[in-house]
């Protein structure tokens, strides 16, 4: 699997516009896109750090995703994404080498990105994507 | 405050060497370096990825902060560490914005930088570090 850099960090916050001030004001940061992902149920928000993004997201629906992890977890870090070549591609190789797969084949993300998570049972509690543009 | 990029990911695990592994055979990076923080009561991981690290923790004490994170939460994603000029002075910065620290000044951390944590109650959930090399 050939991960090129992290594409993104997800952060799960229960007001997107209190956390933008936030990595505005305090950290500096510029947000640069805010959009609405409808089938994952969230607004988010991005940040550009360095070749990493900041991906903040608010659960439009308390049975999303999001909204599930925020009444169990609290706000905080969500996921970590990494860049690959072929998201499809690297999904089977995951699955090849032993990992239980959110998803089996790619589906389209935030900014067009085809993105699969890995399930967290199989990545030592962590919530892992991959992500590529084609 | 000069954040230049994502200085690492820092992930709290129950076993180093079955996490190195995983990052290793699956995901297809290399640990080049394992180091132990005795103040932190850790032992630590690195790889890198594009610009940034990933630092795998595992307690050496259950009542360190990542023995008592893991009990609390299990094992998962930890914390995000900033790269700025100079982590004394963005600490500053931070608490004459408004942010509870952890750190008033800064410390030295693994690989030898300069460290300090912003408070998860003021930053949305997310525990946060500062770092630079001097």
């Amino acid at each position: 699997m050939n991960i090129s850099h992290i594409e993104h960090i997800g952060i799960a916050v229960n007001n997107l516009e209190e956390s933008i001030k936030y990595y505005e004001d305090v950290l500096g940061m510029k947000c640069y896109a805010v959009e609405e992902v409808v089938d994952q149920k969230v607004k988010t928000a991005f940040f550009l750090v360095g070749t990493t993004k900041i991906e903040l997201l608010e659960s439009t629906s308390p049975d999303g995703p999001i909204g599930k992890f925020i009444e169990k977890k609290g706000q905080g870090i969500h996921h970590i994404a990494f860049a690959v070549d072929d998201a499809t591609e690297a999904l089977k190789l995951a699955e090849e080498r032993g990992v239980a797969l959110v998803d089996k084949v790619s589906r389209k993300g935030a900014e067009g990105l085809n993105i699969g998570f890995l399930h967290p049972k199989s990545t030592h509690g962590v919530l892992t994507e991959l992500c590529s543009k084609k």
